[in-house]
């Protein structure tokens, strides 16, 4: 029995889940709880490896299994210890992104790939994820100038509508853990709000 | 329709699957083959970071997803253009070495492993498995000396005997393609003009 909740957030390239993340931590520590805050591929030693091999040009399946490569270390290494001593993971991506990216953006299929990922989380999933959603045209604008050299960010717009729009099927319930959509053009101070209630945070008021 | 043949060493650790190799590379070559060698995890730069990931102690999926991203990335940019071009694709390990060593030897659910192991290879099989069996005591005792730091070579005599019965198992008829069981206490020539045989190369004196 994992006592912790494992919270993630999910969303297409400048929807602002960096600043959601930090700012939730911060008022996660305010309320007293030990909280992990991880990124997807990443979090481990291995993982910022893979987060480099993702530079090369990969199969696509290859791909996947190096993004998976991550989120079984991470799972073991970080968040299934977390979780067990009662913390709370905030993690950013996790296998939503894989769905969403993989299976609706580059049409890869979708069962497939929740075969493959069950075997890397072995039923570890989130309790809640965090989706913020935006308009692809609107997030990229807004991620111009910033040098993300991930290899999901260098897709073109169609492929991000397709993102997206996979984003919305997964939200419909195929995936376990409660799933929070909240528009990310709304003023961050309301995001957060939304989104520390959706966790179960005591209200406070914005600023 | 992939023209060409795919040949895949396998074996335990001392079993000379490299002496096998660079004899088999030379005679096809001697044939007027086009031969493509490579080994596994490696053969290309992805999987040569992958060959260094695995020397982070990395948890038991996360290993399986190291070797099947090398794996997809190696299927997609080596071996399934050597095969269409007609070449013969010589490779050392292959997807029975994951069920040996992860399967048998570290106790890993096989058909699980298949599962994943398929989607990486997407259905491309070694044509030949030419496995070279020894007694791990024997073989150990061959590689003592040699610095061989992948993880697998460093476990105990146990693990090995596994991974050895693993191989037997296999070679009984649940992998696709014809499989070959050598002796590899045996003199090396002979072990080569077997090997050589098997994937149709003309009878040469030995020596």
């Amino acid at each position: 029995m994992l006592a912790g909740m494992f919270v993630v957030l999910e969303g297409g390239e400048g929807a602002g889940k960096s600043t959601l993340a930090a700012a939730l931590h911060e008022r996660l520590r305010a309320d007293g709880r030990e909280v992990v805050l991880v990124r997807e591929p990443g979090g481990t030693l291995a993982g910022e490896q893979v987060r480099l091999l993702l530079h090369e040009r990969l199969a696509p399946w290859a791909e996947v299994f190096a993004f998976l490569t991550a989120r079984a270390q991470l799972i073991a290494e970080v968040i299934r210890p977390a979780l067990a001593r009662g913390a709370t993971v905030l993690c950013d991506r996790f296998e939503a992104s894989t769905f969403a990216y993989q299976g609706y953006g580059r049409g890869m299929p979708v069962e497939a790939l929740q075969t493959a990922n069950r075997l890397a989380t072995g039923g570890t999933s989130p309790d809640v994820t965090i989706y913020l959603d935006i308009d692809p045209e609107i997030g990229l604008a807004r991620k111009q100038g910033e040098t993300e050299a991930v290899a999901t960010g260098l897709e073109n717009l169609e492929f991000h509508r397709r993102v997206r729009r996979g984003y919305h099927v997964l939200g419909q319930g195929s995936l376990p853990g409660k799933w929070l959509t909240l528009d990310a053009t709304r003023p961050p101070a309301d995001i957060l709000a939304d989104a520390a209630a959706w966790i179960g945070l005591p209200w406070q008021p914005p600023g």
